[in-house]
């Protein structure tokens, strides 16, 4: 199989979708979201670890959407708390319509994740949704982690790696966790897997924080320096932070205490100052060291080396990823 | 078993219950609406329906409350959407915290939910999980609906009597399901269960219109009257609108049409033109015509007559009511 061919299974299977009819209110909004399309990353990955243990990968299919709606389903109402008015380049739902509707739409879309999780045979539903479960409530703790640290004096490196790993990582573990509970891999496999998606989560998100920083405004598809102009307690600024001192502290804290800005200028200006203080390297080494130890554990999985040369090229394009 | 003693195991249950530690901001909202208590009627009737096939009631305790855990999730939710400033005569969660927290908070409520269905028995789980996720859909329809129906000028009575039967009868009814599905009844009997609830659902929802109306100001724990205040489209307000003739109708549509009023005269002005019509009759026969339907059902089951009592008992309650 190729990631092409899971790809093209995947978007069948979401073109289908319907998630409901009456009232349209409630499930246009659904249907816009999902339309966005975006990479596909949770699914795929569900798809690729199912493939590792067995070649009846379709089975699935279906519950790996249940991740991509979940996934879709935070990123409506996180967007309702963030106020962000674009997603994908396009608005937002509470944007297009308003907070009520993104409200209940998004509540709707997480039972539609439940309901599509069902597919997941009998014999190892109970132990699928367990972890789905937990990793829900993992994913909205990390969510308010993200919140509570906006108006936190001082966030240590440890709390934002925890933060990251919570809102971020977690569901990607479970994302490969999946396949291998449908593939019927053991219980120690499956940690193995799970281990190996927090490690590439790690390493994404903190890739992000840097193509935030240092990305090319034309590929990145998102405003560059986003994450400068609003002071997000990123990897990348709490680094700066701690190992900056006199006159680039100060001209640091400068920089996060001025309320009038021109937002070109602090964002060259901070940026200068991770440069002067090799914060992107940094960072860099960080993401190899987590992309390594994923190649680790994907080394120790015992399976057949060219099952698992998908799931080695996947993570090899998230490293190299520029966008 | 009595009444008193399944009260006594949920609330122990419901005691016991955590939902989660930290971050505290996300859980606490939770431990703070479950606190504010309610008469639990929802997972009380899915004990009473449990007990009416096994003397193992006890193993329905904990699907029990992910009912109740269901319901209060769609309050915290609700009341953002409505700008409720009181639940139960305390602030609601998004007027002590904010709309963020109960967001999130409601989220990961709903995921709790789903974790404590994960106690109903392997054999069952599927099939109850199916129900519960067609009825958490539903419950969301009817709150758009209900929210749909604020902006529209006509509702007919049918559009009306769905829309409550969404809202509110369909958790009524899968309570009751919910019972028979871990008893082991037939799914013919779980079908008669659900329709029970249902008619007690509609008969339930429409005495509350009425108490809004007629209800004693000490007793009804909420302001009286405001339903008329708000022009809200009711049964009582659709069927006054339809009946209304010459110099009556002309008066109602007077005060529905006043933006600037005193609270009380438009309460007492209403609350008139509906004695004038009959329409607390009218509502009565209709809330009669429910119950009595409910008996019908009840009367249908195949069990032993001793064993209903209880049910029998608790949908007296509900009909004399006034609180």
């Amino acid at each position: 199989m190729t990631t092409k061919q899971f790809i093209q299974a995947l978007e069948e299977e979401f073109q289908q979708q319907q998630y409901g009819q009456s009232p349209v209110e409630l499930y246009e909004p659904i249907r816009y979201l999902m339309s966005l399309g975006g990479k596909r990353l949770r699914p795929l990955m569900t798809l690729m670890s199912t493939a590792l243990f067995t070649d009846e990968w379709q089975k699935a299919i279906k519950p790996a959407t249940a991740v991509e709606v979940f996934h879709n389903f935070t990123l409506m109402h996180d967007d309702i708390m963030d106020k962000a008015p674009l997603r994908r380049g396009k608005p937002t739902v509470h944007a297009k319509w308003n907070d009520n509707t993104a409200i209940l739409s998004g509540d709707v879309m997480l039972v539609q994740a439940y309901e599509l999780m069902l597919f997941v045979e009998d014999k190892n539903l109970k132990k699928a949704l367990k972890r789905f479960n937990r990793t829900a409530a993992e994913v909205c703790e990390g969510q308010q982690f993200d919140m509570n640290f906006e108006t936190r004096e001082n966030v240590t490196e440890e709390e934002y790696i925890e933060m990251i790993r919570l809102k971020t990582s977690v569901l990607l573990g479970f994302a490969l966790e999946l396949g291998g509970i449908i593939g019927g891999a053991s219980d120690k496999t499956c940690q193995t897997l799970y281990d190996l998606g927090i490690n590439i989560g790690l390493g994404f998100q903190l890739k992000d924080d840097v193509l935030d920083v240092y990305g090319d405004p034309v590929k990145f598809g998102k405003q560059v320096g986003g994450d400068i102009i609003s002071n997000k307690k990123t990897y990348m600024l709490i680094e700066a932070l701690s190992s900056a001192t006199g006159e680039t502290k100060a001209q640091l804290e400068h920089w996060l205490s001025l309320k009038d800005f021109d937002p070109a200028e602090k964002v060259n200006a901070v940026r200068g100052i991770y440069d002067q203080l090799g914060i992107r390297q940094l960072a860099e080494a960080k993401i190899n060291e987590y992309f390594e130890k994923a190649f680790d554990l994907l080394d120790s999985l015992k399976v057949e080396a060219e099952r698992k040369a998908e799931l080695r090229a996947f993570a090899n394009i998230l490293i190299d990823r520029e966008v």
